[in-house]
């Protein structure tokens, strides 16, 4: 294998691409915005045996799955907290315990594309192979209850598209944003083997705007009606989208384009089709919130289990 | 005054805009990502003499500003830190002290929309009046010195055009990214008088990404060569762009439809002429951050100064 640039030869295990022939003539690399780089910190070392990466929006979420996953695989340490690698930044919090990485990504694509292309950088220069990298989040549903998890088929635009823009040097460049259709499978079987919520496959909108890009009415301007809202969300949901929310997109057109096996995976926080705010009391969102980490920590630990067998 | 829609009569002050017919009908209003809400805070009581906000990306940079500005203005509480008003949440962090209020927005254009929907609901809520608005940010500059202060004269998309478009319903809306003149040159004035450092006043290019949407070599993912780069941010400058980043035209959108008197002010942090990534010492990266709030802060102190001598 050559280290730099992760090509491997007479293996099956697939590498974590990076498509910029500049980053071979940089002596060093800074990732900014993870306050780590490749002569400060040996990212081999440090992140080298990494094979299941999970993001989410809020860094307390991401702790708390850390912890989750940590106590999942009984790899929990009583003597010690789980440090945030990223402790040098408050831009995003960073977990790892075995072979489980936890990214914070904040709100929307400019946020998470600045994390995605930072660690996919930290991956490659780590060498890790055949990494599975799921996105738990929160979502608005359509016409579903409150609740349910939606695993995403195809993220869509605005306009009910499966693409992403991305402008580069002011034009803009359309990228496919599919998903991983096998892992999708395997995720909704395992939640169908856990049996405590409902969990569906379905199209996720993404948007640029939570208020006025999701046709909410509560935002500080709305210049539409109830009856402009009820019909394009159900326009939506007559062209497959089940939920709503702001990173899908962005997240599946780079993962693709790193080779990365990826997934969506949301909880509905509410019926948009029959309010617009998160009036539900704390203790109910929290429970929703914790169904996408109780599926994934399923997920990777019915993973870990069959390679244990496997060797 | 009608404490209901904000309006004032027989009186000169100018109320926080909203432009959503939907609120009055609501009987309470969850401002979900600052975990705050009309029902279960007193708006009016916990923000009504707020009369600047200063915004920015970094939540650990908002409170350093709240201290700094509570030093400048002899208003600090030895006794007491400075508690975050969003504690609820960690999606944006928020201090105030006396008339300032400052508030965290994380990265890109969704991040910061979130937020001013809710923080323009909010001043709206709280009956505020006559309030400046100020993003104090980090940017990469052309052309200029690394540390020079740039005050945005208007914000301009990827292709230099001074526009924001929102999508609604599916459909794109333009908005206008004026900025207020008068106050740019109020704050180009500041500066100076406090003759610490390079500000010039120009236009900023906001992107939706960092790496391939700023034209750098450095993200994961680069399709075009170092001429191409330079090609493109020359023209950038030839139409007067002094600085990239990433929240301003969004800001500028809207405060101008909320009838918030608003600047954006950018430290640039590299010469993306010279190179992409940040390697400047963490000392001069901070010192450099400190400059906008610096600024800032002086701006703020002699405008109560005046306000004190009129009174």
């Amino acid at each position: 294998m050559d280290p730099k640039d992760g090509k491997r030869t007479g293996s099956c295990s697939s590498p974590v691409c990076v498509n910029n022939p500049h980053l071979d003539a940089m002596k060093d690399d800074i990732l900014y915005h993870f306050s780590l780089g490749t002569r400060t910190h040996d990212l081999p070392a440090m992140f080298g045996d990494v094979k299941f990466v999970c993001v989410g929006g809020s860094p307390w979420r991401m702790k708390s799955f850390i912890e989750y996953i940590a106590a999942e695989l009984s790899m929990e340490d009583p003597e010690s907290e789980y440090p945030n690698i990223c402790a040098g930044t408050d831009r995003y919090a960073m977990y790892k315990i075995g072979p489980v990485l936890s990214v914070s990504h904040g709100m929307g694509i400019p946020s998470i594309a600045i994390m995605l292309h930072e660690l996919i950088k930290l991956l490659h220069h780590a060498r890790c192979t055949d990494v599975t990298i799921i996105r738990i989040g929160t979502s608005g549903g359509i016409g579903l209850g409150p609740g349910t998890v939606v695993i995403t088929k195809q993220s869509v635009d605005a306009t009910f598209l499966p693409k992403f823009e991305q402008v580069i040097l002011g034009k803009t460049v359309v990228r496919n944003t599919d998903l991983d259709q096998s892992l999708a499978e395997e995720l909704l079987q395992c939640s169908k083997e856990l049996n405590q919520f409902e969990t569906v496959i379905g199209n996720t909108m993404c948007t640029l705007d939570f208020y006025e890009g999701q046709a909410r009415l509560d935002g500080a301007f709305c210049s539409y009606t109830e009856k402009d809202k009820q019909d394009y969300l159900k326009k939506a949901n007559e062209a497959g989208v089940c939920n709503i929310e702001m990173e899908s997109s962005v997240f599946a057109a780079m993962c693709k384009l790193s080779g990365l096996r990826a997934a969506v995976v949301c909880v509905t926080l509410l019926d948009r089709l029959k309010g617009d705010q998160l009036n539900s009391s704390h203790e109910v969102l929290q429970d929703y919130q914790q169904r996408p980490q109780i599926l994934v920590g399923s997920y990777i630990k019915k993973q870990l289990r069959a390679k244990a067998g496997r060797s």
